[in-house]
């Protein structure tokens, strides 16, 4: 059994306990509010749901450790719509008037209502997680809702240095990947480790999966960030070198301004040609970004495997669960998923 | 001992608590959200902390009970803070630029902070909750943190319709009712219940201490609308009938328009003068708009007393706790405090 077929098994019922979720909760009086989540998820007509790969990641955790999957629900259903309501969120924050193919909730129903809304999916994910006392011990319950909520903080904290990284001239590197260790690794740290947890795992093996999560969340960024310069447009669906184009201060981008006199000089062209925009790619190529941010992103995705191999030698033969977290990690970061 | 007395010996311990707490969150990396976050709270030069009503509620009822003080601030603390969270949102959702005598946190660091500082700021209101593992049982704690979201999901549902109301040419007032319950009923019931909870009271009593709190946030919002027409400026600090002015639909609004032809075709002028204000209000008194929202006030207020005697028969005699109770509900519905 692949990851293909475990996926084939694993999302339409992770789609199915999303929906009965926020069917089960009480949007009698206010239908319009429940309409707006429920556009969000891409569950209403021309919508498409994303990837959920936080639940996916959960769950499949949960099985490679031998855990019951009905216990691992409750978790994996507050993970997506944890990811969900900072995404309702920072579509705000940044403006982006589309995702997914369609409006965003704050382009469509505007900024009041969409504030509220994301509040609304942020009470719905904590709710999900809190069903947890009735799969698991009190206990584990008690402290998957403690982890989720300082991981929030850490979210939040992230958001905080990247809305402030815009009105900074230039972003020393190790702030930069402090952020997204915050709004990309700590989510999918948790994300594994509870599969861990609610399959009776214990501390250190939970500290391993927070481990392995925490370095692919981030190695995934790094190779985003990569590929907004050096991907194929075909493949990424933007334009070459799309990041220097749109201005965003992303790990290759900071290294250049850091380390080349003349890329932070170019930088400073306000509406770059195409012509200017390869210069610039060359030029972060030819001071040495290219390479840091390849680097660094092997040595993130090189963490991320030899954790999951303490947790399950040999690629985790033997294990179909594991095998797919292998496959997983493998897809992610080829960018097939 | 009377309730002024105890508010003394209160208010000073809550202060320290909701300051200890955020000083233990890690913000070491982010200290310009850790100050966003206390400005709001008044701890920044110039500003005033709130009245602290909802921590001071779970407190004072968790002492007429005979709990441990110790046990419940965590109940309050998180209360507290989640109250400003959501004022923080509400502050961006209906522009205000000002509350205590200073900037609103989006006017002073912009819309996208200010989101992310509520989102903060909520996480840490859920974490405080958490904290009640620590000082009593884990069913406890589970038990207050899912009230806590299911209030939580109820506020986004009562500020829902407080936004599409803006758009609404008239709302029937039981919508306006629903909304007051879901905006300020819902929390001070909250603050009531975890009182109770905390000093391990059972269903019956935490179901009579919530219809408590219940009406007496209800009444509060009632009175205030009330006031918001009819107060005595030099108490309310407004002009008379000032929410007129502003165009506030507020209940004696809604029943004025759904009740005087004449009322409804004056509100439609854009920006009346001081003699038309005067003269919508005294519409509003001659259409019974004046009687019915008195009555409502004191029908609420009366349940939410008779809940509290329920509780601690003869006006809470011999239980100093239970008579600051009766006293801050008497205070706060005379708005002295």
């Amino acid at each position: 059994m692949n990851l293909k077929s475990l996926q084939q098994q694993l999302l339409p019922k992770i789609e199915t306990h999303l929906q009965t979720f926020l069917d089960n909760q009480p949007f009698e009086l206010t239908p319009g509010l429940k309409e707006m989540l429920s556009y969000h998820m891409g569950w209403e007509n021309g919508g498409r749901p994303g990837k959920r790969i936080r639940p996916l990641l959960t769950l499949l955790c949960n099985q490679a450790f031998g855990g019951a999957l009905s216990d691992a629900f409750p978790a994996a259903v507050s993970l997506e719509y944890l990811h969900n309501f900072t995404l309702i969120h920072d579509d705000i924050e940044d403006r982006s008037p589309q995702r997914h193919g369609q409006d965003t909730v704050w382009y469509r129903w505007g900024i009041p209502q969409a504030i509220n809304a994301g509040d609304a999916m942020f009470s719905i994910a904590q709710l999900a997680m809190l069903g947890l006392r009735e799969t698991c011990p009190n206990d584990v319950a008690l402290h998957a809702a403690h982890r989720l909520n300082e991981v929030c903080l850490h979210l939040t904290q992230g958001q905080y240095l990247d809305i402030s990284f815009e009105y900074e001239d230039s972003v020393p590197l190790e702030t930069y990947l402090m952020m997204i260790e915050g709004k990309t690794g700590a989510l999918v740290a948790l994300a594994a480790e509870l599969g861990g947890l609610t399959a009776g795992k214990h501390a250190s093996i939970i500290r391993t999966l927070s481990e392995f999560g925490r370095n692919l969340g981030i190695a995934f960024q790094i190779q985003d960030d990569f590929l907004g310069i050096w991907g194929d447009p075909k493949i990424t669906g933007k334009s070459t070198a799309s990041d220097i184009t749109t201005k965003k201060k992303t790990l290759p981008i900071l290294y250049g301004l850091q380390n080349s006199t003349e890329f932070a000089s170019s930088w400073q062209v306000v509406s770059p040609t195409s012509k200017q925009v390869q210069h610039m790619a060359d030029l972060l190529e030819t001071c040495g970004a290219k390479d840091y941010v390849k680097q660094h992103a092997e040595h993130t995705t090189d963490q991320a495997f030899a954790a999951l191999e303490t947790l399950f030698p040999n690629h985790g033969e033997g294990n179909n669960y594991a095998q797919a977290l292998f496959e997983m990690c493998e897809v992610l970061l080829a960018r097939k998923m």
